[in-house]
C-alpha cells in the first residue's frame, strides 16, 4: 500500500507499539518516526510483541526528511479549522482523497506527539489536514486509536460489499404448518386454548408462527422439540 | 446515545481505560463490564486520567444480566464466518443496522477479553456478530483500538439517511430469555434434551430463539403458551 505512517516526536512506547499493531491490522507496512523520545522508541522496538514493521521503522531528524519521497502529505489534528491556516477535511472525505492519490505516488500521514499534536512547523509540510469527527467536549484521541481509525477509513472498501452471510433458506411451508399444528395440539392438550374461541386462536397462532421466518435448518429442531413435548402431553391422558 | 459498550472479562487496565476514552471521544456514555479481572478494573477506574464514564461503569456477573435491558445485542469477533453459528456482518454494514435500531431501544455492543474474545456462551446472547475488516494475516485488534474503530463507524454521520422503516417494537431481552428458559425446561422435562450435551444444546436453543426476532406484542402469547405447557409437564412428575 502506498501509504507511509509518520509519528512525529512520539513519547510513549505503548502508543508507538499500538500504532504499529493497527498498521499491521490494516495492511499498512511503512512506519517512520521523526525525532522520537529515544528511550520510548527503543523500548517499543524491543518489545516481545513488537510488529515486524516496527523493527523496520526508519528514524528521521526532521519532518522534511521523512516526507521527502512522498507526493501527498496529510497531517492529522484535533483542532478546529478556525485556528488553522490549512484546508481541513473530516476523515471520511480526506480518506477518499488519499485513496485517489495512492496509485500515483506515496502518501504520508502525519501524527503529532501525544501531548502537543503537530506543530505549526510540522504542519507547514502538509498539503492539507484531516480531523477525526469526535465530539467537541472530547476531541483529542489516543495516538494508537487515532492511527487505527484513520487506517480503517482509508482502507475501507469503496464498493459496498453485501453482507457475507449465507443465503438463509426458509423452512418449507408444510414444515411450518406441521409446527403450527403441533403447537396447536400442545395448546389444546395443555389447556392454553379455550374451546369457545378456538378458531380465532388458531388463526392467531398460525399467523404468529409465520412471523417467525423459521429457517430450513431450524425447522427440524423445532419439530423435534414439539414432537417430544406432544408425546409427553399425550401420555398424560 | 442509545448504545451500551460491554467489555466481557477484560484483563488489562490500560485497555479498559482506552476503551472508555474512545467512548468519550465519540459521545458514547454507558460502559458496562462483565466479570472483569478485579485488580485491572480497580486500577483502571482509579487512574488519574480515568474518564468519568469509567467511574460510572456498572459491573455484572453474567452477560445475560448486562444485556437484560437491551433490545439488540451485537458481539464483535475477529473470527471468519465459517467457524461461526451466527450471522456475521462487516462493520460498515453492521453499523448501519445498529444506527437503524438505536432510536427504538438500547443496543449492546460486546467486546470479549483481550486473549480469547467472546466465548460461545457469550455469543449465544447475541443477535448477530460484527467484524472489523482487517487483513487476514493480522485479524485480532487491540481492544481499545477495536472499540474506537467501531464507535467511529457507528457514529459516522450519514448524509444518505435510510428510509425510516416501520417501527416494530422487539420483545424485551428479559422476555426473550424467559421464553428461552421455558423452552429449555420443556425440553428437559419432555426428554428432548440429552443431559450429556445439554450445554451445547442450551446455547443452540438460545441462539435459535434470538433468530426469531419475536415482537413485543407476540412475546406475551409465547409466554402464555409455554407457561401452560410447562405447568402440564411439571404435573406429570
Amino acid at each position: 500500500m502506498n501509504l507511509v505512517v509518520i509519528l512525529v516526536a512520539p513519547r510513549n512506547p505503548l502508543n508507538i507499539g499500538a500504532a504499529a499493531r493497527a498498521m499491521q491490522n490494516f495492511g499498512c507496512e511503512t512506519l517512520r518516526v521523526v525525532n522520537p523520545y529515544q528511550v520510548a522508541f527503543r523500548e517499543a522496538v524491543s518489545a516481545v510483541s513488537a510488529a515486524p514493521l516496527l523493527q523496520a521503522a526508519r528514524e528521521f531528524q526532521t519532518v522534511g526528511d521523512a516526507v521527502a519521497d512522498c507526493s501527498l502529505i496529510v497531517g492529522t489534528t484535533s483542532i478546529g479549522h478556525r485556528e488553522l491556516q490549512h484546508p481541513l477535511h473530516f476523515l471520511a472525505e480526506g480518506a477518499k482523497l488519499i485513496r485517489r492519490k495512492m496509485p500515483a505516488g506515496q502518501v504520508a500521514l502525519l501524527f503529532g506527539s501525544e501531548k502537543f499534536g503537530l506543530s505549526n512547523e510540522d504542519m507547514s509540510h502538509c498539503h492539507w489536514l484531516m480531523r477525526i469527527p469526535t465530539v467537541d467536549q472530547s476531541r483529542s484521541m489516543n495516538l494508537g486509536q487515532a492511527v487505527a481509525v484513520c487506517l480503517y477509513e482509508i482502507t475501507r472498501s469503496t464498493t459496498v460489499k453485501p453482507a457475507p452471510t449465507k443465503k438463509i433458506k426458509p423452512a418449507a411451508t408444510d414444515e411450518i404448518e406441521r409446527i403450527t399444528q403441533m403447537l396447536l395440539e400442545s395448546s389444546r392438550r395443555s389447556g392454553y386454548m379455550n374451546p369457545v374461541v378456538a378458531t380465532s386462536t388458531e388463526n392467531k397462532v398460525r399467523r404468529m408462527v409465520r412471523r417467525l421466518h423459521i429457517t430450513a435448518s431450524d425447522a427440524a429442531m423445532w419439530l423435534g422439540m414439539l414432537r417430544q413435548i406432544l408425546w409427553k402431553l399425550r401420555n398424560l391422558e
